[in-house]
């Protein structure tokens, strides 16, 4: 493995980077912030596309690979670094962790992507209408939830499902869902807000920030 | 773990019912299929959401436990059932893998879900040129499986990235999408499709599947 620095490709709004930030955190890995303007199309530059190609963030540079998708730079993580752990041991548990995973970072932010929400715009369909039905729709989790939560998400300790929940809950609350339909949700997300590899990780903390969206 | 036959809630054509399908297939695990009627509406019912309340297939009953999400059941099956592999066994391997599988199963396929073209239909949006737009973007995979593939999609082994891949190449087919512009890609799901995991999984060959559906 190489001794270097990770290098953490990030925009400090994106969810996805936002996943992997609080992973980092939660292992204790430091690592060097390098921000790709999402607004400036920076990801569609051939210099970041080289590393890559889907063009979106996050990409990690990290023991001499280049891993790009969040939950598989998050299972890489996992299993480089195993202390202090974000799945549990048993086989069932960990499906239950994967589920919700996929239930948010698959069925739920892949459907108010920007370029989703543009093409939606473009058809003079009405994006926020749209985002409020598929997040609301998502937010069947709170069902699952209802199983599986203790403190968090799965049980009592933080989990990868967990890394995946309170970015989905700020846009969320960005594109102005009512929370209050899933009670569940939003205490797990506000005990995670306390948690200091969630505060870290958080766009406001992110340097590349504009100072007006600070509180 | 319990010795009752593990129980799949299928749809002929959901491609993430293909993918577990198929990983079943590849490491001969018997079970029986329980055909669910997405047009008919039969995921919605409140005996099918009581097991899966993401009212989405797949779901797979087995050693007791209720699986649901394709992508954690296909890690799961893996975990608890290592012969025949698909995942490699170094890290590095492993994240490139899971970074396909995501990039196909997250940012490619739930864009053109069901609901997803009925709300872009509703606002006068043209379904066909999104679902275009969307998979040939998606299909940027082209790019990184120039670096990661073999005779499959990462090395010459199959893995999990396979089993995503064929479904969605099949999927672009009935939308219409010009597979001549992604050489690659068509080649592996060439040859994937000659192998008997992946045809006895093929929608075709499902007891759901339509007299007049089949070849």
């Amino acid at each position: 493995m190489s001794s270097e620095k990770p290098i953490l490709h990030s925009y400090f709004r994106s969810s996805c980077s936002w996943r992997v930030r609080t992973c980092l955190n939660w292992k204790g890995i430091d690592y060097e912030y390098c921000p790709v303007d999402l607004l400036e199309g920076a990801q569609k530059k051939e210099e970041y596309s080289e590393i890559n190609p889907y063009k979106v963030v996050p990409t990690l540079k990290i023991d001499g690979n280049v891993l790009s998708q969040s939950i598989a730079i998050l299972e890489y993580l996992e299993e480089t670094r195993p202390e202090k752990p974000l799945l549990p041991k048993d086989p069932y548990k960990r499906a239950l962790v994967r589920s919700l995973v996929q239930a948010i970072a698959g069925d739920i932010q892949p459907l108010h992507y920007i370029r989703t929400l543009q093409y939606i715009e473009s058809t003079g369909g009405n994006k926020n209408e749209w985002v409020i039905y598929c997040i609301t729709r998502g937010f069947e989790v709170e069902k699952q939830l209802a199983k599986t939560s203790g403190k968090y998400c799965v049980g009592d300790e933080v989990t990868l499902a967990d890394l995946c929940l309170l970015p989905q809950v700020y846009d969320s609350k960005r594109f102005g869902i009512d929370m209050t339909k899933f009670p569940l949700i939003q205490r797990i997300a506000n005990d995670l807000s306390e948690l200091d590899a969630f505060k870290k990780a958080h766009p406001q903390n992110q340097i590349d920030c504009p100072a007006e969206e600070r509180n």
